[in-house]
């Protein structure tokens, strides 16, 4: 399996009474697949996972993965504080089609060292499908140590690493690491794709390509063909995008607040987030319109009604 | 409803398999029942909520509801990442017979200000049995701001806050906010017990009293007694425990495995904690033996064979 | 050398132009002295001592030790990122006459156990008057671990341990660490005063007591007496100090504005802080006004023209 | 005045008895600028600025711009907890004949942004020289936020922003608030020095420039010329140089302890640190001459006896 290149972090539509936005879901995984992503990955961070009640976690990657129906590698976020609760949900990933699952520590106690070296082990001999690292370190509290890394790198498993920390020095680290292995090292943090790639980084799970799909896709097609100056002038829209977008909404979860907000706008799917959390205000939504206006090039779809 | 003074946060009793060591339960509770306790606080931090499967978790509830069968107040926590599991927890818990809830915010994103107000307002609505707040901002990531408390003392079913950020300024800005309402507030850290009675503060849910629960009982009533000398004296004996039995283990669950591992010794549960997180080592178990040892007045109840 | 009780960390009294405000600087002195105070703690974080320069800072040693004229005991802050500097000033205030020094690590690098362990041997070897360490880790970015603790305790010049972390459970294992040894441990936050002097602590550098000292003293004096409800009920009125008239100004230096500020109301000195920090606005120190409105007799001292 | 490209963060040659190397400075400076850097930046973390005594910081100031002579620019930085101590050393940089300055928010209170605001107001009064931003915030405890930058950028006097931050997010976000002014934006972590200058950066200040100038010359113009991928390249041999020899000491001063050790196996200046840092010890600067071997042809200079 290889998986690279832009693979968006999907957001979990929701109707307003909190359920699945089904219909979302659909018009959601056309949109970026005609918008040319590589992947999808789902019920991470941009995916409230931990936010979702496991029902509807469940229902989601049965709409996703029969969705898809293959065209594309679906991974699944199965982050947990509960080693039992991640295993659950990766058996069920497996049975609905996913290609791979993705897990970070458990975030509610603070591992040491030692004890994240147990969890890896512990994680690899309980799954049965590909797996991705997810270093979150902001909301996990803790970064994966590089020998941690390591331990997994040694399983053939083990497909690589979802570095979002936004710490790019972390990130070149864990690339050197890899050297000439086949793992892969994919950025979460959209605003450092470029540079990412520059630095050896096979692909980016980026926030904004469920929105625009193409432009995320576009620097990654231009830093392959080494035109790199183009990919940076694109870069430079992504930054407009995340300055923008993202900073409408305050606290937490502002930026899945702009994306889902930019999307309901879109025709694509509600807006609405996993409460406690809220989506986009009346208000809000009028700015998130000015920002993305002048960019609806970069949605590369036909109007929904 | 009148929950203070001594509520250990109950480990939860574990087999080598991760299942639920039922019998060791029923011997924990018997334990802290004859020690004088005036409460159990369960599935919190040293219960090791988070780290079990919610089929455990609804086990833990059932077994112990009816293990105490109303002898004293049973509280549960529900703090979660999903609001609606946190709920359904709250339906199970109340249905077992539990006295009370208590959460902390939700702890994967770090929520604003405003968005535990709307937290705190959401919660309210769904839970139908009283709470507690509790906060635990090593672990969350936020501390509770003092006008989220304030809208939590607004409703009638809030009891009030547990206090487990080790910052006793903050404690007594709560004990401050609280005033003279019936609201009450218990300090986590056993280590600051008698301090936190002095300031004011209406009990403690201490994690030592899993094993000797005289010695917290004791420390409780000489302060209720004006007997401030002798508090101070014996909780010098807690600082003894503290640096010895919850030193011998490091990292994130040190504490946990020194007191399963004290508890083992004496007889009343096994050592295991929940996966990824391993129990005290034969060698470490040793080294818990001698730090307990002259302490074994404070377990006061019969040796179980 | 017995120092212990209350010892105010004294503020530095400015005019307007940054320059010492010399008569400030005595009133305050025999306010706090005619107050009761068991000595007087210059040049540290109340004092703004790094934010003063060398030159006025050694003018505050000489007029302050000339002016005390060995009535009570006075500690001078020597904390400073260069060593070279640090020791220019403890020769300087042996020279004037002070009784002690203490210092914090240098607090630009973030040292290492082990580089801390090579600073206090450095320290020890060089200074000539009896020192306190100085644990102050929310400015210095490192609490000085136990071990390094020990190392200075070992030297016969070390009096004990000033520790402003707020971190009680850290203080009690510092207490614990002194057992029986003559060595005194003295709490920062006002806040936490009587319950340090519940675990075993030797007095407080309570901001507070440049404004109040009776206050102070009189907690003290009831703890030492065993009147341990008075205590905590003085110790209500610190706490309604602290929320009022440290909550005025915000940001950094709040607690100085608002100590400054109800100095120059009470006739004692000037409110200036030292640039880039601004004292309180006219409207603020109306704020400061009310709130010590009806705390009057604490000042124990007749009125100043 | 142009400043731009690599600037060295020149560390300070010292003594084993901690003063000034001055034969050591005169051999760095002819190494740096016959390996072809821009301009030096004095003083800084990596000059060990804050480590040293005021008097020995003014007679490396003299002796470095009489040694460079005016060949290139001389940035002193003025970084102080003391806003008179910073004018102090500015006053003496300029009468020597420095280019610029360059400072950090005052490091031991934590200013809130409108103190932050004040502060940059008042030192752009007091500047007699061009001064640059820095922006340290793992040492200082503060981010500059971007609105105190857009203040600073309005007065002509100030040049650009230091960033050593290595958030390349807040990065571009800093050059964004550019755009196409006249303001140069450096970076400080030399691991990100290639992917900086991709995402719009001027130029770095780069540790490993005192020891290799001519490798991070090189990545600068390779990126000039828009050849990126050789620069790319490059820059995996400065993650070797610093995953290797930047690890070889532990703790804060690790960094400057490898440098400075391989300058001295250079046989450019010392390895002595300022106290109480201590130098690479025998054994670690065997490892240091192991991991910089292969790398000599990046001194390019003919071997020092």
């Amino acid at each position: 399996m290889d998986i690279k290149g832009i693979i968006p972090p999907l957001v979990t539509p929701l109707m307003a009474d909190g359920t699945l936005d089904r219909e979302g879901v659909d018009r959601l995984l056309e949109h970026v697949i005609e918008g040319g992503v590589h992947g999808v990955f789902i019920l991470g961070t941009t995916g409230e996972g931990p936010h979702l009640s496991y029902d509807l976690r469940r229902q989601f990657i049965a709409r996703v993965t029969e969705s898809i129906g293959g065209r594309i590698p679906v991974i699944v976020s199965i982050s947990d504080t509960s080693m039992v609760e991640s295993h659950n949900l990766a058996k069920y990933a497996k049975e609905a089609g996913a290609s791979a699952v993705a897990f970070t520590p458990p975030y509610y106690f603070i591992p040491g060292g030692p004890e994240l070296q147990d969890f890896v082990q512990d994680m690899v001999e309980l799954l049965c499908l590909p797996f991705f690292l997810y270093n979150m370190p902001s909301l996990t509290k803790v970064t994966i140590p590089l020998d941690v890394i390591e331990t997994a790198f040694q399983c053939e498993n083990c497909l690589g690493l979802k570095d979002s920390s936004g710490d790019l020095f972390y990130f070149k680290q864990v690339r050197r690491l890899i050297g000439k292995r086949d793992k892969k090292l994919l950025i979460g943090p959209e605003e450092l794709l470029a540079e990412s790639l520059l630095a050896g980084g096979h692909g980016g799970v980026s926030g904004g390509a469920n929105l625009f799909p193409r432009l995320y896709v576009s620097i990654y097609e231009h830093m392959q063909a080494g035109d790199f100056a183009q990919a940076a002038a694109l870069q430079r829209e992504v930054m407009e995008l995340s300055c923008g977008l993202y900073n409408i909404g305050r606290h937490g979860s502002r930026i899945i607040q702009g994306i889902k907000g930019a999307l309901e706008l879109s025709g694509i799917c509600q807006r609405h987030l996993a409460a406690p959390f809220r989506g986009l205000s009346a208000d809000e939504l009028k700015r998130a319109s000015e920002v993305i206006s002048g960019m609806e090039h970069w949605l590369s779809r036909p109007t929904t009604a």
